[in-house]
């Protein structure tokens, strides 16, 4: 199988933003995002594409004039990271996307529409703490004046990471001509999961994405009494450390008789001394099923184990189901072939931003033998990832025929 | 009762590192440490005392010469901090000490040895992670190339911290010709636990120190492999989150059976998202108690735990008992009164580490009526704090006649 560029662009990536865990960190606006940008800015510039920035800065390469000649076809991906991920998680859905181009040139394809392909920024939140900030601005998800004022963990808020990185705050909105442009979007992305891999190896290097779990994040806020480790009786303690291990061990429970996922992954503890007492915990809560019913009765059992420990739980976000396009899915399983495996994910894409948004949206998933993501251990076959630029290479020709 | 400038000194202190929890953050070879090192210069030069430095710049100044008329008599104590930290816990004994100096020479008194104040540097550890690193230094409980390699949370190591607060990393050393400047050393500290506040009020403003409990500090390192949050199966995952909660609460449970204390204050979590799975915590444990054996039992179980969800524990550091001079403390038993209460306490201090280094050392305590220490809530009456002054004026009239 030719790999249209797929090696050497994998080559290309695989230094920027790489810490000495083996994963990567490569968050909105720094200069590892740099880096990234004007590598996807060189490649397509490299192919004759015409580069546009919308409004969030998202970068679209179109071949064609989706102005005149579309709304064009869509592919791509992110190329940001959460701390110490994977180099597959975002990065294989850009890197396909431009192979696939490549074959379809390398075939002589004549497109009838434009096609593109997306860097988003932003998409794990890693910085600011809102996963799909470049995906949610444009299409009014979230405001420019939210998404202005978070703020990353050493306090600078995204307008001044925006300045820092040159770039005008005032200028980020809402952007429904960059919306319009859009007739399909199909994201291709490492699965994060392992359902791929517990299926017959022969039909299961891709899969067709049907929907996004409902998923939400909650903030657990659990009170304590600051004090001297060594001079204060166990009785006169109100130690909030002692209330974050109940929650976290309800969570799990909760989620196990409920069916669905639930993690604590994330927690601040104050003062955070060796020797005092913790005063005040904040754990965060995530949690996603495939039955909206189950998780909120696990969050509910959750925020029990929270209050009675006199802590508070407080919602974050909350998404329903997002269920892509059900004829552009079936479309591509016409494409792709009837044995190809259709599947919902518990993580969240800027597909499920795009779906929500009304627009025409699938995904394609590529086998994770492991079902490791979000680690340096994230993987996926070279053989998988070539099936994977294959079938969007597919995809992509019938769609813009 | 004459506050021998007590009232000014305090309000003079209020505001130096103030934070918005009302607390302090008073850490070593900082701008607030500065600050503090400053006006106590101040304060001794007003005084016309001798202000030396030792070679890990300990603060010393001199009424009287030790040299020629030593060793003399030692009051004093530190003024930095924990995070958010209380008023009390360390200043009470240098501005008492500078107080009780005031109330003797107001009466008139002529030392026949020479008097001392201290102001002891980073006693807390509450930024290097060691406490009282000024006073192990120079008696050689720390060697110099330790303490220089130890790094603070943004991972400057003390060596630089020097440097950057203008001083010479290369000087700091064990310092002997200090140490035998030192007769007698008696620290005065607020308690930091209730023993005081539950004795009869008339007789309990100030006890006198008997003894340091044996304690430690154990790390613990559990594993965990990072994954996603959403699309992971609970029974894949290896959370090392769970185990923390699983150790924390043995912990409690361990501490309680073997009558002694244990704290849990600090966690590290890697890699920390909201939506990975944690593949590493780091976990702190303080563990004292009145008995040797009832804390190394309960460090077993918490070890015990540990390992049964495959993690480790690490002891950091281990202090047996330490006994005050029994001869200096009885003398100061004789000097306020045999109602005076005895005290053994739970938490470390600078002159337990001069006692371990065989100077003849002793304590004062004075009365917290909430046994709150550690937190913008720690506190002391006027009163008490005058009596501390009164006692310590008394102490110093007869150690150096």
């Amino acid at each position: 199988m030719s790999d249209g560029g797929f090696d050497r662009m994998w080559a290309d990536l695989e230094s920027v933003g790489r810490v000495s865990s083996g994963g990567y960190r490569r968050f909105a606006w720094t200069a590892e995002d740099h880096a990234l940008r004007e590598w996807f800015a060189g490649e397509c510039e490299a192919r004759g594409l015409d580069l546009v920035q919308d409004r969030m800065g998202n970068q679209w390469a179109w071949w064609g004039d989706p102005d005149t000649d579309g709304p064009g076809v869509v592919v791509g991906s992110h190329l940001d990271s959460v701390p110490d991920g994977g180099a597959y998680d975002g990065p294989l859905g850009v890197v396909s996307g431009l192979a696939a181009l490549d074959a379809l040139r390398d075939k002589g394809f004549t497109p009838k529409r434009p096609i593109a392909v997306v860097n988003f920024g932003d998409e794990e939140g890693a910085r600011f703490g809102v996963a799909c900030a470049g995906s949610r601005v444009i299409t009014g998800a979230m405001t420019a004046e939210r998404a202005l004022g978070l703020t990353d963990a050493d306090g600078v808020t995204m307008a001044e990471a925006l300045r820092q990185a040159g770039r005008d705050p005032g200028a980020i909105r809402r952007d429904d001509e960059t919306l319009r442009r859009i007739g399909q979007f199909v994201e291709l992305h490492v699965e994060q999961g392992r359902a791929l891999a517990d299926l017959d190896p022969a039909t299961s290097a891709v899969a067709i994405g049907t929907d996004i779990w409902p998923h939400g994040r909650w903030r657990i806020d659990l009170p304590g009494t600051a004090n001297h480790a060594g001079t204060t009786a166990l009785s006169d303690r109100r130690d909030a450390m002692l209330s974050a291990a109940q929650v976290v061990l309800a969570a799990r429970e909760a989620a196990t008789t409920n069916g669905c996922v639930a993690t604590t992954g994330k927690i601040a503890v104050e003062p955070g001394g060796v020797n005092a007492i913790p005063s005040h915990v904040r754990l965060w809560l995530d949690a996603r099923g495939a039955d909206q019913n189950a998780v909120r009765a696990t969050v509910s059992a959750v925020e029990k184990a929270a209050t009675g420990c006199g802590g508070t739980l407080t919602e974050e976000s909350w998404t329903d189901t997002t269920r892509f396009d059900d004829d552009l899915s079936g479309r591509l399983r016409q494409i792709l072939g009837e044995h190809t495996p259709m599947l919902g994910t518990g993580a969240g894409h800027d597909a499920g931003v795009l779906a929500t948004a009304g627009i025409s949206t699938s995904m394609l998933f590529v086998r994770n033998p492991t079902g490791v993501s979000h680690s340096p251990e994230e993987f996926a076959e070279r053989d998988d990832c070539l099936h994977g630029v294959d079938a969007l290479t597919k995809v992509v020709q019938e769609l813009a025929s």
